[in-house]
């Protein structure tokens, strides 16, 4: 079995820390309980806990000493009483052994070991600092940045977790698209996606899936998932990942409910294809993630030119953020333990104010062991749309006739989860097929089955 | 569609308050973020803002003015901005008619809305206390105790609303025990079961689902669920409900690995199953249910001293609590929007500390339109049995040579939820096969497929 590899974790973030002295101390979560109740809330670890740990159960920390590179587990005791309840936890010694710490001692023992380093200063995370509150500690936003730019690049060990979690959840969505019928529910499409992924060892769902029919499409952060597939024209999109190995993953898929797509639907599905394409193409160290923006806007524009949906000059379209209305969240973001994860914005940098901009969700370089989602998408969501007829600079590019063709479309989008390399990209996301002919064999299966 | 009837239940509760001026005001839960994470904590209601209104939804408030019997709802406003996200909410009319509510206003207003009642006093929650701060309280304490009495006793409404739980839940067993083979992992049954909850309707597990195959099965809390079915003379014991519309299910069967049980494992199953048609039969109102957990260990004790597991007299046997090293945990439990539904242990009564019957979960007189599930179980848990080996006048009644002949069956449970009726009980689980021959037929078949 492959050690989870916190203690170069540690080393990393040190690295970010800029300091050769001190100790770094951090606490995992607890299991946290409904009000009035003994109902436990699903256990997710603490992120940066788990970067920090490889432990996935509540009740631990963690320490490391910055000059002697000494990491110390500290584990939580299990009473023999209440070892009848939970089994036999294993001793210390292979607590350490099996996350690959330098020593491990019991929670209640924390201050005392820690003080005996006679750290010159402790650094723990804002969410830490009441459990730290024993030492002398330095501002908590110092180790909190330097995990998270720690957290950015993923090694090794962290790709193949991920590419696990990309294979488990690519299947799922390919069982979908061989499974689904008309007459069935957006909830047994999503039951039927938690139960893969939790069957083949995923821990939860990595977010809220989306499982969106026709019209549903078209409300961004559906999550009622519990409409009929009532009309073989829809397309239906589904947008779910499980966590597995406390990584997440993120795919989004869009198919017919019936065994091929319409015209209209094709004609939109196509546009994001090529977006989605150009992007992951163009993916390479040193680029910047806001230019993939643009390139999917604007091959989005080219797009909804040629089907006549946007009218007028290209460069003014751009200008004028015209595609902003029709995909107004980012192109991707980075994922790795947590969906949408830390970094994105490192300090200094800021959120651009523009349609479609505002919701980019990282600027910054691309750069080796990056993880990326790229997940372009076209909507027709009502509000906005009313919003662009309000905005004569955006609407004179806009053939508000023409949208009504696509309107039933509701939405699509393609996402896909990319790891940074040093010549372009790896594709996580490959096994889970995206080209027309490819969706349409498996959907058409459906029906033959 | 019905409405759920919350107004009723804030009647209901004010019986039990037995205040005949001032307000209700409670509050419910909000969405919760997983520290230094956009990710949220998947929604669960606040239990008794659940009963009060119906509501599953984040950030609403309910109020009743007691006197004039005016139940108003309180409903978080949201903006255009993230309407575009969410899609466009029920108007507050809407909202109203769907809860059965008299008024409805936003949640803004709470002070005012409430405060033109003039209310002599204002009950809430302890959970709630700071929220209401605006007004003079009475003591938290008191809406809490009525309330919790006021969901002992489920309505019409609410009993079908447990069935339908009951029905899915029981239907995903007989799934996994048509389908489970040698090989399979637990998780696999695990992540089915919870697919199949979902599918039909469920929000989620009602609880951490255990799926324990053979020795597993003795770690009466074991929540891993990722081992091999690796020998087909194991049992799976498989506890696992789904929560439909706000309201638990709690269901255990136990079943071969194999296709039949093994002779060992059939003579344990048989004596649990011989607890709990007899707790079940004895169900009736006016009966207590400490009686119940008596009734079960007394059977439990004739099947052991039959298989020579117990040995001497039966009376001895029971009044030195023998069967408690073997069935640590209670007959049963309350159960309704919480698994371990409240009111188990009204104020004045006390817990009693004796082996197996200081974890009973209830001590009350059994009243129709109570809701309990009945799960005995054996089980051979190392530590307990060391435990009763050092305890003379334990162990003078166990042959512990005989009990080695049974080590591996690791335990066995059956649990059932039924409804205490005017003349018995309703068990919500009788599509849930139990006697052998029905379980042995499903494992069969699963061979046979």
């Amino acid at each position: 079995m492959t050690v989870y590899p916190a203690k170069q974790h540690f080393a990393a973030t040190v690295g970010h820390l800029g300091a050769d002295s001190g100790v770094i101390l951090v606490h995992g979560s607890e299991t946290l309980m409904h009000p009035d109740s003994d109902t436990e809330y699903e256990f997710h670890q603490n992120s940066n806990f788990y970067y920090l740990s490889g432990v996935a159960e509540p009740g631990f920390a963690a320490a490391y000493d910055i000059s002697t590179r000494t990491a110390i587990l500290f584990v939580p005791h299990v009473s023999a009483d209440e070892a009848v309840w939970t089994g036999v936890p294993p001793s210390l010694d292979e607590y350490r052994a099996a996350h690959g710490f330098d020593a491990a001692h019991y929670t209640k023992d924390i201050d005392a070991v820690v003080g005996a380093l006679k750290p010159s200063v402790v650094y723990t995370l804002p969410e830490n600092a009441s459990a730290c509150a024993a030492f002398s500690l330095a501002p908590v936003e110092k180790l909190r940045l330097a995990v998270h730019e720690a957290r950015v690049y993923k090694d090794d060990c962290e790709i193949e977790i991920m590419r696990r979690a990309n294979q488990i959840s690519s299947a799922a969505h390919v069982t979908l698209m061989h499974e689904a019928r008309e007459g069935m529910n957006e909830a047994e499409l999503r039951g039927r996606f938690v139960g893969l992924a939790l069957a083949q060892g995923c821990s939860y769902e990595a977010y809220g899936s989306i499982v969106a029919r026709g019209r549903n499409a078209a409300v961004l952060h559906y999550t009622k998932n519990n409409m009929k597939l009532d009309n073989s024209s829809d397309v239906v999109l589904v947008d779910a990942g499980g966590t597995y190995g406390n990584y997440a993953s993120d795919i989004t898929r869009t198919w017919p409910v019936g065994p091929r797509f319409t015209d209209n639907a094709r004609a939109i599905y196509a546009i994001v294809l090529d977006m989605q394409k150009a992007v992951i193409d163009a993916c390479a160290p040193h680029k910047q993630w806001e230019d993939m923006h643009a390139l999917a806007q604007r091959v989005a524009a080219e797009g909804l030119l040629r089907l006549g949906v946007l009218t007028g000059d290209l460069e003014s379209i751009l200008a004028h953020h015209v595609v902003g209305y029709f995909m107004p969240h980012g192109i991707g973001h980075l994922i790795g333990i947590d969906t949408h994860d830390v970094g994105g914005y490192p300090p200094g940098t800021e959120r651009i104010n523009k349609p479609g901009l505002r919701y980019l969700r990282a600027r910054r370089e691309m750069l080796p062991r990056m993880v990326f989602t790229v997940e372009p998408g076209l909507y027709f969501v009502d509000a906005i749309l009313a919003e662009a007829q309000a905005t004569p600079t955006v609407a004179q590019h806009i053939d508000f006739d023409v949208v009504k063709r696509y309107h039933s479309v509701g939405g699509v989008r393609i996402e896909d989860n990319i790891v940074i390399t040093d010549s372009g990209n790896d594709n996580l996301t490959s096994k889970c097929p995206k080209e027309i002919a490819d969706v349409e064999a498996l959907r058409s299966g459906a029906y033959n089955a």
